[in-house]
C-alpha cells in the first residue's frame, strides 16, 4: 500500500480528506501528526509541507498537501470507485458551478467559521477567554452568508445541486465541529441547512469517520 | 457579444477576472456596479449574485460568480487562445500540484492580506483608525507565510512552477493593493518574492488593466 495520510483524526482539515477516503473505501496508512505537541513544526515534517500545517499526503513519492485539493485529487484518482464527488470533466458550465460552489465554501463560510471557532472552541482551550463582543459580531456576519446558503439549499438538496459532491465534505467538518462548540442553532434554526444537515450527518463515511 | 462582466475596475476580485481577460485577449462588456454606493446590495443585482459581492460573469444565459473560479472558467473556455493558463487535463498530478498551489494562495495568504488591507486601507477610508498593534500581529503572521513563498519561488519561478499561470494571476490584485497600502517592503525584502513580481507586474496584461 502507498497511500499515507499524514494527520490527526480531530483536525478539521484532515478530517475533510479521511471523508473522502471513506466514501471512496480506499485503502490508506494512517500516520498521526500530533498538533498539540507541534510534531507539525519539526524538520522532518516541514521539509515535506513547509506550511507547517496538517494533513499531507503521500501517494509514493508524490507528495500533495492542502485538504481541498487533497480531496480532489483522491475524487479524481479514485472517480470510478463509490459514489461520483466531482462534475464531469467534459461539462465546462457544470466544472464552472463546481468551482463556483467550493469556492462559495473557501469564501464566505470558512473564514467566519474559523473565527469563531477560535473565539468559542480554540482560545478558550488555551486558557485565553472568548472575546464576547467579537464573537456577536462574527455570528452576525455568518448568519448572513448562513441566511444565503439556506436559500439556496431550498432551491437544491446539495452544495453543488442534485447530488452529493465533494464541496458538501468540504463543509462537513466544519460545521461538525460548530455544533461540538455550542453553535448547532446556526443550522438548526435554517430549515433547509437543518435538512442538508441531516441527509449528508447520516452518510455511512461520516458515521465511520466520526466513530 | 455575449460575454459581459460586472464588476468595479478598482475591486481587487474584479480586477482578477479582468485579468485573464487580457491575457486572452477576449472582447467582453463591462458593466460597473458601482459598490461604493452599494449597488451590489440592490435586488436587482442580488438575484443574479445571491451573495451580493462582484464579480458577476454573464455568458450568454450562463451566470458564474466567485472571482477565481470565473477566472477559470475562461481559462478553461479560451484554453487556445494566448498562454496557456492550467495544466493539461489528462495530468493527474500536474493538476493536484495546480489545485494545492491554487489552495495556498486561498487559504495561507489571501485571508492574511485582507486583514491587513482592511486595517491598512479600507478602515481608515471610513474613517475607522488602524488598530497598529493588531497590524503589527497580522504583519507577523503574515511574514511567515511570506518567507515559505519566497523560498519556494527560490525552487520555482511561478506559483505554481514553471510556467506563469492562473494562480499568479490569483494573487497580483491583491499584492498590488498591499503595495498600494504602503506595504512594498513585505515583497521588497524578500529577493524572490521581488523577482517573480518583477515579471508579472511587467507583464502586457497586468499594465493593461492598470492603465
Amino acid at each position: 500500500m502507498s497511500l499515507k495520510l499524514l494527520g490527526h483524526p480531530l483536525s478539521i482539515c484532515t478530517r475533510r480528506v479521511l471523508l473522502v477516503l471513506a466514501e471512496k473505501n480506499v485503502k490508506f496508512e494512517f500516520q498521526t501528526i500530533d498538533f498539540l505537541r507541534g510534531e507539525h513544526k519539526e524538520s522532518s515534517y516541514l521539509e515535506s509541507h513547509p506550511f507547517g500545517v496538517i494533513p499531507l499526503l503521500e501517494d509514493g513519492s508524490f507528495k500533495l498537501y492542502e485538504s481541498r485539493a487533497v480531496g480532489e485529487y483522491l475524487a479524481t484518482k479514485y472517480r470510478d470507485d463509490g459514489p461520483q464527488l466531482l462534475p464531469p470533466t467534459e461539462d465546462v458550465e457544470k466544472c464552472a458551478l463546481f468551482r463556483q460552489w467550493a469556492s462559495v465554501e473557501y469564501s464566505q463560510f470558512s473564514p467566519l467559521a474559523e473565527q469563531l471557532l477560535m473565539q468559542k472552541m480554540f482560545n478558550p482551550m488555551r486558557g485565553i477567554p472568548c472575546d464576547e463582543p467579537l464573537a456577536l459580531q462574527i455570528i452576525k456576519r455568518l448568519e448572513e452568508k448562513l441566511d444565503v446558503l439556506d436559500t439556496i439549499l431550498g432551491q437544491q438538496p446539495f452544495m453543488v445541486g442534485e447530488s452529493f459532491s465533494l464541496v458538501d465534505i468540504f463543509y462537513m467538518p466544519m460545521v461538525d465541529m460548530l455544533y461540538q462548540a455550542g453553535q448547532r442553532q446556526l443550522f438548526e434554526d435554517r430549515s433547509n441547512l437543518k435538512v442538508w444537515w441531516g441527509k449528508v450527518s447520516t452518510r455511512a463515511s461520516w458515521k465511520k469517520i466520526s466513530a
